[in-house]
């Protein structure tokens, strides 16, 4: 069995860049070929529609990144169509050899936290992505049965720093900041954990805009790969992505999800918003062409 | 439009009981008559299952206790069939004049939390709940899309201080822990939106088993309803949930989910398996019955 972070590490090797594409398909956003009028279309309709644009951007952009994270929320609004459209979303992007990394946030305990497994991770489960994003909020009990899914080369990603307004304050405020136990805990279980890669299996979720405190939280966890939201959208640049990594500038995965799904050159693009989401997609993967270089210019 | 926290007042208060029912149909555990070989079982037949067990349940506890929980968790493992029966049981919930709080322990922060509001509180959504659980480690902004909510009469619980092991070193530990800093955001936003029931719309999470603190989380908390779990299956009694109320005991609304769901009474009982889950269920909210008297002993 490989490990996930191994399987990621290779990922993004094949594909040559780091970054990973966000689906968040809201609604109210796709391209207007897919969807006249989304505030009187029922939920089927809708679900039809994001599953139609979710598979469109995954061909465009399939060989071009190593992994997409969809969004489980955005989904989960349509109800069981919209889980069903999240079934075959994840389903297809597997099949273009693209790692599945499930934006969930999940965090419960005992046998409801193995159902959340089951429901997320799980190969003989709805979706068997292949990572998860987990919210640390009831504590290491809460983290462990997605640890034990690590052995069947899965991964998880725990929630470590957000750089969204006022998080700071919570995560990391006081003298033994939560933020600070949970970076503890993933150093110590990555360490007993480490592949050929040099990374462990549970990955940290350090958002993009906090420059000044990224080479902190990598010196803090050495070998957990970060999932970094936060670039294009939400105000970061490349730069802003390099402390997330190791020497070289290794295992940070860069997200973005807004910036190459959305915009009026999609939205308005009629027929062509697949070259427009494609167009997008080279954009992200060019600018962060930028983080295996040294700073400040061209080899 | 009637807050909340009116309408769960005024819910407790027509049962004569704060007893809230969990509903985690755990398929390995359902009555023999229902589902004879879980793990041969297709994920539709087993949402089938869940769905009769789950109806089952609220046919014997409806007007008996005023609140029911379900746990997302053991639908969403069903993919898109249990997220179906998901929305057919907590529509019959609701039919029966039971209100639905939602166990999900969401949290996001800006478009994903509203599209989050709309999964499980939006009436135009696929469930329209009556309230719901979330995880705050996002900070203040994950929780703000669900605060809106409460202008439309729908109500949060908080995460603020779970019972299970290891949770308090994470959750109290240092010196200006997580969950006071989240104890004094509820405090501050339901003092702006108090009913006529005396209590805000937005509730808090505090575990059964934490008679020394409960207190403790009251005295920061006084207009806040707290949704306790623990009881039961979990070790806590009635007594131990006595801090976790105002005074005379009001404010509390006690979670039993196994207690009343599972044992051998109820899965190998055959036909009389919803005899079964009544006589748990009158076991239930006699116990807590005690809640409402001085401690020691009757009027």
């Amino acid at each position: 069995m490989i490990s996930f972070a191994d399987r990621l590490t290779d990922a993004v090797q094949r594909a040559g860049s780091p970054a990973c594409v966000g689906l968040d398909p809201d609604p109210a956003r796709l391209p207007l070929p897919l969807l006249r009028d989304p505030d009187s279309a029922s939920r089927e309709a809708l679900a039809e529609a994001v599953e139609r644009f979710c598979c469109g951007v995954l061909d465009e952009i399939a060989g071009l990144v190593p992994a997409v994270k969809p969004q489980v929320a955005w989904f989960e609004a349509l109800g069981a169509p919209g889980f069903a459209t999240l079934e075959r979303v994840v389903a297809y992007a597997r099949q273009k050899r693209m790692l599945v990394i499930l934006d969930a946030k999940r965090g419960d305990i005992g046998s409801t936290a193995r159902a959340y497994v089951r429901a997320t991770l799980d190969d003989r489960g709805p979706l068997g992505a292949d990572a998860v994003t987990v919210s640390p909020y009831l504590g290491e009990e809460s983290l462990r049965p997605f640890l034990e899914a690590t052995a069947w080369g899965k991964g998880l990603f725990v929630l470590v720093r957000t750089s969204n307004p006022g998080a700071g304050q919570w995560q990391v405020g006081g003298e033994h900041p939560f933020a600070g136990r949970v970076a503890g805990w993933i150093s110590s279980v990555n360490a007993e954990r480490v592949g050929s890669s040099g990374y462990g299996p549970v990955g940290a979720v350090v958002g993009a805009t906090l420059a000044t405190e990224a080479a902190r939280w990598r010196a803090a966890m050495p070998k957990a790969w970060f999932l970094v939201p936060g670039y294009g959208a939400q105000g970061a640049s490349a730069d802003d992505c390099r402390a997330h990594g190791r020497d070289g500038g290794g295992g940070a995965l860069i997200v973005s999800a807004r910036g190459v799904l959305y915009g009026a050159g999609v939205e308005r693009a009629g027929a062509a918003w697949r070259a427009e989401v494609r167009s997008r997609a080279d954009d992200f993967v060019h600018d962060l062409s930028r983080l295996q270089q040294p700073r400040g210019g061209g080899r």
